[in-house]
């Protein structure tokens, strides 16, 4: 509980580097996402859940809602049309009756597996824009500034699914996706 | 221009990354933005393009398009709403008559600063959730990676327009809002 101080000056300041600076990321990510899924009949919401569920295994659907930062409403909806789709299905656990759970048909994951197949086919922008920052790091950048902004807005839940999806790509890219496709791709800049 | 290599695993963790934080980031950023504006019966595009031709005076249509990361048709409908509430005005230059120039009126610049002035009336969750970053930097955060990857998406262009609104606030409160109120701001946290 420290006493914090700042200037309108340096709020506006501050405000104005954070709003263009996820304004212009998140619709330079959102043109890539919708490229890449324009094929599959699908819009972000939808693949986004597929995506999450994809990568916490079992998911509620209220813990799409909070790691997608969409509406409970939206993700209770959207999963719906996936499930009529074959793509997910719907479950209640013994233990906890309230919740919906929410996973990843047999159709689902080789319609995701099929997309990341297919992620070169479209082009990535923010991908090639980062690779310059590779070159320097040695690996992707990790926005770790941005995470501790995120952490405190969203809490140690979010962060937690978070870091869970990432040690389940790993997994998954070990177990399945590696077998089927060479993971190194040369890329000419 | 270097060989490239990442693997697919690798792309998709990165890929997983930078969308969950930009999309986390701007719809926190977002939220805020709109409870802000909310009393004010503007949208976040038409403040943007408020907040921009104050900030780049002077600016062209396609200039608030490309840094308020619109297209230029919603930055021309939503520009014309706003001058018809005379909140903007639009001209020609000799020198360029394809372009057209937005700039405040007096009725727009009042209403801007009547909502710095009122900024802390409504929650800004992102500069509070950044106030430890602060304590530990002793400023606010500048997102030099992000800032990176934004460059090579959008261009110098980009650049120059963002760090030129920073002097423009910059001058703006030295010059202007700094007599209406004291900058100074004690936060509890």
């Amino acid at each position: 509980m420290s006493e914090q101080m700042y200037t309108m000056k340096e709020a506006m300041l501050y405000s104005q580097r954070i709003a263009q600076l996820s304004k212009a990321l998140w619709k330079a990510v959102e043109k890539d996402w919708q490229q890449w899924i324009k094929p599959y009949d699908l819009n972000i919401n939808e693949h986004h859940i597929l995506w999450i569920s994809y990568h916490s295994q079992g998911a509620s659907i209220s813990d799409v809602a909070k790691f997608g930062v969409m509406h409970v409403s939206t993700a209770f909806n959207f999963s719906k049309k996936l499930e009529v789709r074959g793509l997910l299905s719907f479950s209640k656990r013994e233990d906890d009756k309230r919740n919906t759970y929410i996973e990843l048909t047999e159709k689902g994951e080789e319609l995701l597996i099929d997309m990341i197949e297919h992620y070169h086919d479209s082009q990535h922008s923010v991908i090639e824009s980062s690779l310059p920052l590779k070159d320097l790091y040695g690996r992707f950048p990790e926005f770790m500034e941005v995470m501790a902004v995120i952490r405190n807005i969203y809490g140690d839940d979010f962060m937690e699914i978070f870091e869970h999806s990432f040690k389940n790509i790993d997994q998954i890219f070990d177990e399945k996706i590696g077998n089927i496709k060479p993971t190194v791709k040369d890329k000419a800049k």
